[in-house]
């Protein structure tokens, strides 16, 4: 007997109910029962990003969502910062220049969230820049951005602020009105445990204005269609019904366990991860960690593609490697989806074992204890 | 006790067998695993599609994958000629609007399909057109157009065949290298027999020389990252696994059924279906009628929101009506999916019981029994 355990930041575990709740007879979508549903599930997605702006749900990955907030955004006359801190930050420069949208990268060391005072002196030196694009939570470093702080400068200046919340959104606070984010982006994937295959964009008053003052240069991710058929609950294309009766199934348990207790259970396990990483002498990579996902450095002497190998092979724990310059350097583990302190003991007890049979000296247990210190603490 | 059926053209219905397969655990998709799926799924959608030409699956709506062919076939200097005979056609025609295509569309009266004769004389009238973009079944009027006798031509020419087979594929004959089509487009939703969130494009060499001598402007749904992904049996964004499980296990059950006999079972439901309509005194709304889905003309005096809501709320039957001018006019009936014979005559008692209820005089039993003689011929 060997189970699979995902601990990759997206596709998560998924909850059987929900699994089963998605596997219910197909129905249609021009029907009253999916516009109650959809309805339904957009007040949830408004609880979800903490807004009362319209919430879009895409057929498509998060970078569906994202490549059409950015190029709704951005018309032509305007020109974007973008942060470029890893991986995910890079495709949003890839997609300003395959939509040739004027833009400036303003490069972060990976591993390093976007600070305020980044911003600020990106800002001040062209006078052009009138949007900033920045990742909260970049999966590919796991760095978090300060985009609360961020958002206080672009809102001063009458700026829009377009935020890629993929493994934010569900897992760390995202307080979109009360922060000033105009437009919100997150996948079925991540925090929402479910199957790929949906993504969701909030988009508010402030970002709509920017959107109808241009021509979207897409089709299928022209976000002004979804939200004409938000009119009648709709969708402008055949959307993805199970996910979407996933998707109300799962957010009305969010609901009930609350954002702010989903917030520091999964603080607790990246938390609890940390100090096992360091009790086992390893180095978390990211110098400002997000709670969402955790990379640790892989020490000298360990082969990161055999680790991860026997991590599945012998143990069943499915994690994520590094991409990009970092491929072969960190090792990624997941906090969010159906996930809990036990399965992470787990995970780090499958990680114990795999460094030691590489040779890599570290006094057995040592982790799990760190990790249970902080659950033990934290459960109190 | 009300059994829901769908009679829709898409979402259809699904063997419940299908669902319980997708709702399996989920798995990651940077893994051997998945990769072993997704090639086995790649020689089946090459089984589906008739070729031996690349097989991309998008996770997104038929429309992300049609848009991906259109704009990745039509660069700029190419000059589409867009078959313009029913809703779906219409949205191709504003594809090439939102992207900047240069085109001509050619207009035929909705109910009829394109004819080599059109396609000629309209090629025939201006040199710059090198492209042709038609829907093999148009679902929003039940027409089907003449895709083999138009790649005689379009291949003479040496120019590009673009065929949004949606309703097409999998439902009636296909034949994408022998007729000579340089890319076919369908969706899960439809005779694929899976809920809607899967898109698949099969695109052919020649295509492949017109894409890679331009640009592409769009990210998401960009061919060239698709078949890239495809060298290790990748995805270029996080893909709906479940669905792709799903694909592949509906595809080894139609090559097992086979594609011929999938065939002729689909046009003896389309055969019974028109014959039951003119035994009930009703029109077949096309003039030529597609095999995968069925419309009727409503008759004088019936109410057809009256109707298609009673067909639901009493009987349980969710069937189409129709769209833009077609609305009120017509309902449509699909043959694709998890749907037999005697599903079929469950949906012609249901419509003969709801236009009695409405006043319309036939004589109750007629169009089952018209249908009943067609099943009798075929199951001999």
């Amino acid at each position: 007997m060997k189970k699979i355990r995902l601990f990759t930041p997206g596709p998560v575990m998924v909850p059987e109910d929900v699994m089963l709740e998605m596997a219910r007879p197909m129905d249609h979508h021009r029907t009253a029962s999916y516009r109650e549903m959809h309805k339904e599930l957009h007040e949830l997605l408004r609880y979800l990003f903490q807004t009362q702006a319209t919430c879009l749900t895409f057929t498509g990955s998060g970078t569906s969502a994202m490549e059409g907030v950015i190029v709704g955004c951005c018309p032509p006359g305007s020109k974007a910062l973008v942060v470029q801190n890893g991986k995910f930050a890079e495709r949003w420069v890839k997609v300003c220049n395959t939509f040739g949208i004027d833009h400036t990268a303003l490069d972060i060391e990976w591993g390093h969230g976007a600070k305020p005072g980044d911003i600020q002196k990106a800002l001040d030196a062209d006078p052009k820049l009138d949007t900033v694009i920045v990742v909260h939570s970049e999966t590919s470093t796991a760095a978090r951005s300060d985009v609360e702080g961020i958002a206080k400068i672009t809102r001063d200046r009458g700026m829009l602020l377009l935020v890629d919340g993929i493994t934010a959104v569900g897992a760390i606070p995202v307080k979109m009105d009360a922060w000033g984010i105009d437009a919100y982006v997150t996948g079925s994937q991540k925090a929402m445990m479910l199957p790929p295959g949906l993504a969701f964009a909030a988009v508010n008053d402030r970002a709509w204005e920017r959107i109808d003052s241009g021509k979207t240069p897409t089709l299928y991710n022209d976000l002004k269609a979804y939200r004409k058929s938000l009119d009648t609950f709709d969708a402008p294309y055949t959307p993805n019904v199970p996910l979407i009766r996933g998707a109300k199934f799962v957010l009305e348990g969010v609901k009930e366990r609350t954002l702010e207790g989903i917030w520091t259970e999964t603080a607790m396990l990246a938390k609890a991860t940390r100090a096992a990483a360091e009790a086992m002498g390893l180095k978390v990579f990211a110098a400002d960690p997000v709670d969402s996902v955790t990379a640790m450095v892989v020490p000298e002497g360990v082969d990161e593609a055999a680790l991860r190998k026997t991590m599945r092979s012998k143990h069943g724990f499915q994690i994520a490697g590094g991409q990009g310059d970092l491929k072969g350097k960190i090792v990624r583990f997941s906090h969010m989806g159906y996930v809990d302190a036990f399965d992470t003991l787990g995970v780090l007890a499958a990680l114990e074992l795999c460094l030691q049979e590489q040779g890599f000296r570290l006094e057995m247990g040592s982790g799990l204890a760190a990790a249970q210190r902080v659950f033990t603490e934290a459960m109190k």
